[in-house]
């Protein structure tokens, strides 16, 4: 017999939440934490069904995952040290089978004994679909990352290709557009483990931080490409006030990325990569270049209007307005 | 003409939302809390339309208000010091009208002037029903409370009446269960002013705090009446692995309230009425009663069996089982 929510009524559900939570806000009415004179830094992002996830393309458990990764993100989007954890508020309706909700659960937990933190408390109610709000907490390291913090003379630095999460979601829904190439299967799994299982980019920025050099200050302008390269550019310049030079050659298309569409949209605007993008000093760049193997030297930042000014435009197959829309 | 989101897009929805969030994680990744080696409380609590709130019996505003003051009232059933602030997760369907969002922001940010914390980040996301998410957080004050702190021997103690909110619900529907009685009007006043605009028991808190005897430790169980005054005694045992003992006539009725049917069961089980739950020594347990003039001592924790056990159950119009079931 499938069990669904509606059996086992809600204070059991709690009763079985709690145990992914040995102490907590679900037996309490608050969680504590003790940062230790550290500065915080804070994020709440929100996932809700048929926008940000579907049942075709991800298990209970990737979704788990993917929403304490994407969170993570945004902390090392902006200087997290240590990450302290994450609180949950899940709404689901009251058919849904109580494994999809202890695999959502499971999958958190993978998330948070690869990268930290504990599952500090959260609420669950009764929905007309599912959605998961998490927020989550970490320390804030040496080096304070904002979106605002870019000069002019900069270089813009992606700590990874992008794309391949884009791909990953077309390969999950058969997408016929596929049936015209030939891609190689490790560049396939790869796409669909990207999709289903990111990771955050805590490695790049720690290693961003091991390689600035002495003589400069700790200023660097970040944020992650959670909704699109190109989108994560924009919002450099627009909250910098800077202007952002790319040239159309430069994009971080992975090894064996295909040209033209819709390859080179997916690249710019696929999202869900959660690799960093940063705006930084040209020595530091640089070094970020020659220490972090996979990161993409992509333009430089300038005075001027907060927009892209493009570079060999014609040679890409996109639409350069964002494809963030979901109103 | 009436806007509505769909009409203005994710992007300037947030470009309004962040007025009320000068500095924060709209626009940047995350927002940062700086609290100086204090220990923080955390609660997150989720607010559905139709099970939490509806349009008919409060305003966006009212909804705002209540959003955040029954978070503040979590953070206050575990010992909060000073507020920090919220983050909110907001849900809502593509027809909803940007006034609606607009006033939910205005409701909370009154409760934030009035109570302390900022309005640190947020999400928000198209779904199918309106929803908000909110992670409160505070410092620790003095005296940490735990539903699980509770000894044999206790009082129990309610920080004010219990039902109005009930009451102010029914007023508020036309419930034909109101024909038959005659209230005050200061009274009904007051139950949906209690209902659309709920005090967090800060003040009781404090009071609890500052009439400690010197002579015993800083040991107390507390929690709030959000889900029922019988619903937190309940809680209270579990989790203190204690039995309480109730007379039928301790309940805490308020003044002018009526006896018999709905009335015992709306003071018992009506719910949001965000008073303080309190079990503490007998000395300290007599100091709050004279220092605090709405209180009632409601009954005592002895050993036993983790239930409530009822004197004089027959004076009571009630149905003893929790109304709490949201699934």
């Amino acid at each position: 017999m499938i069990e669904r929510l509606s059996d086992i009524g809600e204070r059991e559900l709690l009763n079985r939440i709690q145990k992914f939570m040995p102490s907590g806000q679900i037996n309490d009415d608050t969680a504590e934490i003790n940062p230790k004179n550290q500065k915080l830094l804070l994020n709440n992002d929100l996932l809700v069904e048929d926008i940000h996830f579907n049942e075709i393309t991800a298990s209970p458990q990737d979704i788990g995952w993917k929403a304490v990764t994407s969170n993570f993100s945004d902390l090392a989007s902006s200087g997290v040290d240590k990450i302290i954890g994450i609180t949950v508020g899940l709404v689901v309706p009251p058919n849904t089978k109580w494994t999809w909700v202890k695999g959502v659960y499971e999958g958190m937990k993978e998330a948070l004994d690869r990268y930290g933190g504990d599952l500090l408390g959260g609420d669950c109610s009764n929905g007309a679909q599912k959605i998961l709000s998490i927020t989550a907490i970490g320390t804030l390291g040496k080096l304070r990352l904002h979106q605002s913090n870019a000069l002019p003379g900069d270089y813009i630095i992606a700590s990874g290709p992008h794309g391949l999460s884009r791909l990953g979601l077309a390969l999950l829904k058969s997408d016929p557009i596929l049936e015209k190439v030939k891609l190689k299967s490790s560049m396939k799994e790869q796409a669909i483990l990207i999709h289903q299982r990111p990771k955050p980019p805590l490695e790049a920025l720690e290693t961003i931080r091991s390689c600035k050099p002495q003589d400069i200050s700790w200023r660097a302008a970040a944020t992650d490409s959670s909704d699109g390269l190109l989108e994560a550019i924009k919002n450099l310049c627009k909250q910098s006030k800077c202007q952002a030079h790319i040239d159309a050659e430069s994009i971080p298309r992975g090894n064996f990325w295909p040209k033209g569409k819709p390859w080179d949209d997916w690249c710019i605007n696929g999202g869900e990569d959660f690799e960093l993008v940063i705006s930084l000093p040209p020595s530091w760049a640089k070094a970020v270049l020659k220490s972090l193997p996979n990161s993409y030297l992509i333009g430089y930042m300038k005075e001027g209007k907060e927009n892209i000014v493009w570079r060999n435009i014609e040679k890409l197959n996109i639409n350069t307005s964002s494809h963030f829309k979901h109103f």
